[in-house]
């Protein structure tokens, strides 16, 4: 779609590249952009892009844009960030606060950490940087905050797999203005315990499934779950019910109670051995389904390219413990890491807020790797 | 309503009481009586008995009948049983089988058991018994099958307490034609487990509130429910969990678990002993709410009432563990049992089904015990 076909934006656009990543914050989360809702965003984006970046390559998916350069370096990097929102909640439009906690100022409202400010930080560059060290893709995606499936970056990934060649990624995912390195695996799994009904007023002619739900809860709350170091980075695990139901009336005793699990496990665990482990703690149910399986992903520091990047950012790295798209960039053999402004405890939160240091200080780390590094680097 | 308000009933009856309690059985099961829907069975059994039972005073409340003899006796019985099944399962009409498990004639089909054949024996004997030798208030009702609140025996005791003064009650629900001395009683009760929630990925950041349910569920499952002799007869008790639910979302640390607990309770116990037993049991739940409670009912099986009633069955006497509605009865200060033909086991199973052996000797025990015990009975 061109600029042309959008008269609103064409005669009245929204986002000035110009202006910096702080107010292209408040630009960016004040367009409506919950998910499923992210057309009007994307076409903000494109004809910003189209009218001040014409060194990029841009190609649309949907209400994904992908946005290259083409400088025949030695290396390329992707750098994306994911377009909608959770719901609103009274919090937009954005204000500009002090945090209340911390005294510093903040931008406030729905979107800001998550993740309309990591977005700001790589739009502004990618307007600004016509000759990075390395050619970047930039991917600005859809549909990140619900289910999987309708995932934005996972379909343009399947439809233009040959945009998605890289050495190295960055997510743009909240991470304080540090660099959080891969991420967690998630597994869900349905675990059953039976039993036999009968009449609760003869309950020994029954067998209880709820009451023998009893040791294996207890089981689960005695586990200690166990942190694992994988390329130097501590990724601690957990091992949670999340759902119990069971029974059938009052007076009945119950033949079936079912207990959902969530398991989050350190990316040196393949999926296979996740689910090996799942199996394994709850051998004595009665039936365990897998429901639910993405593989965690490394971080990927050792590469001499991460190493630069963990430099100019000047802060240790650690560990992402939530699931993110990182692992989708891990699932094409690229090593990823989240790096972004603001507090991930603030995501979806009513008090979600930004503090404007992060943004800046955020752009400046990408901004020096992606300009310092002139010198090619060795494969 | 009188039988001339109803055609059908009046030009063609389908209850015939001089074909005996057997066949009574079979016309009673085939009349549509699912709880609810008790109307055309009231009907036609106050048309019967207005028609063959001059010697009864009759007092309709609802589809309840209420038929007594007023003979001036000096101890006076109340024997009651419930006209409504629960529904159909392509068993009806009834058919005569073979026992497949003792090889004993039955008769097959929704309603012989739970309670059909009892109220059979007792509209034939109703009919028969002129001039027995305690004066009976004979009572069938609308609604057991169905909540508590609803019960037509519970209605027509508030609306006509004059008419149930008793000093003995028998209650027509199936007990394989032995006595059944009084019941348990039930209590049930939520008990709630609260916890923090927090996003899975972060476990440790929460507390888990179906894991606290573990140490509560072992519990439960490691109590042995007590054995408690009450008037000579041997009441089991049982303390289960009959649901349980709890969870927020596939993600999150869920800070609530919800289990409903059921405890039947030996007749010895009062209600509020039972609600402090439950209380102490989970002193250690966030909340317990009592939503159910209905006490037992004691056999009074030592008046001399029910020692001729015992002599006249010829079987040792046993406890009722399900509640019944002999607490109906107990709450007025009555003494009540359980004596009716059928396995109550086989009660709303799809092959329920009644030894029709059962409903003889039923009616032969109550029979003798109304009529041969001419003799004044000592206050």
């Amino acid at each position: 779609m061109s600029i042309q076909e959008t008269p609103a934006s064409a005669s009245d656009p929204i986002l000035d590249p110009a202006a910096g990543p702080v107010e292209l914050t408040r630009q960016l989360c004040n367009i409506h952009s919950v998910s499923g809702d992210e057309r009007a965003i994307a076409d903000e984006v494109e004809a910003m892009l189209r009218r001040h970046a014409p060194h990029l390559a841009i190609t649309r998916d949907g209400d994904t844009i992908i946005a290259r350069t083409e400088l025949g370096r030695d290396r390329r990097v992707a750098i994306a960030g994911h377009l909608d929102t959770v719901p609103i909640n009274n919090n937009l439009p954005v204000r500009d606060e002090t945090d209340p906690e911390t005294g510093a100022a903040v931008i406030w409202g729905r979107g800001t950490v998550d993740m309309k400010a990591g977005v700001a930080v790589q739009l502004a560059l990618a307007v600004e940087l016509v000759a990075p060290a390395v050619d970047v893709t930039w991917v600005w995606y859809d549909h990140e905050e619900v289910a999987s499936d309708l995932s934005g970056l996972g379909r343009a990934m399947r439809n233009h797999p040959e945009l998605f060649a890289a050495d190295f990624a960055i997510l743009g995912e909240p991470s304080n203005g540090t660099i959080e390195g891969g991420c967690n695996g998630t597994l869900r799994a349905r675990v059953e315990l039976h039993g036999t009904r009968a009449h609760s007023a003869r309950s020994w002619m029954g067998v209880n499934a709820i009451h023998r739900a009893g040791a294996l809860l207890a089981r689960l709350a005695a586990y200690e779950a166990e942190r694992v170091v994988v390329d130097g980075l501590e990724y601690r695990e957990g091992l949670n019910a999340v759902r119990i139901d069971g029974g059938v009336a009052g007076n009945v005793i119950p033949d079936r109670c079912c207990i959902e699990v969530n398991y989050r496990f350190a990316p040196s665990r393949s999926a296979d051995e996740a689910v090996a482990f799942v199996r394994d703690f709850f051998v004595d149910a009665d039936a365990v389904e897998i429901v639910d399986l993405s593989p965690g992903a490394r971080p990927g520091l050792d590469a001499p390219l991460a190493q630069r990047f963990v430099a100019a950012v000047g802060q240790e790295p650690t560990a992402k413990l939530g699931w993110t798209d990182v692992s989708r960039f891990s699932a094409l053999g690229i090593p990823a890491v989240n790096f972004g402004p603001g507090n991930a405890l603030l995501a979806h939160a009513d008090d979600e807020r930004v503090p404007v240091g992060q943004i800046e200080s955020s752009f400046s780390a990408l901004r020096a790797w992606l300009s310092a590094a002139q010198e090619p680097l060795a494969k």
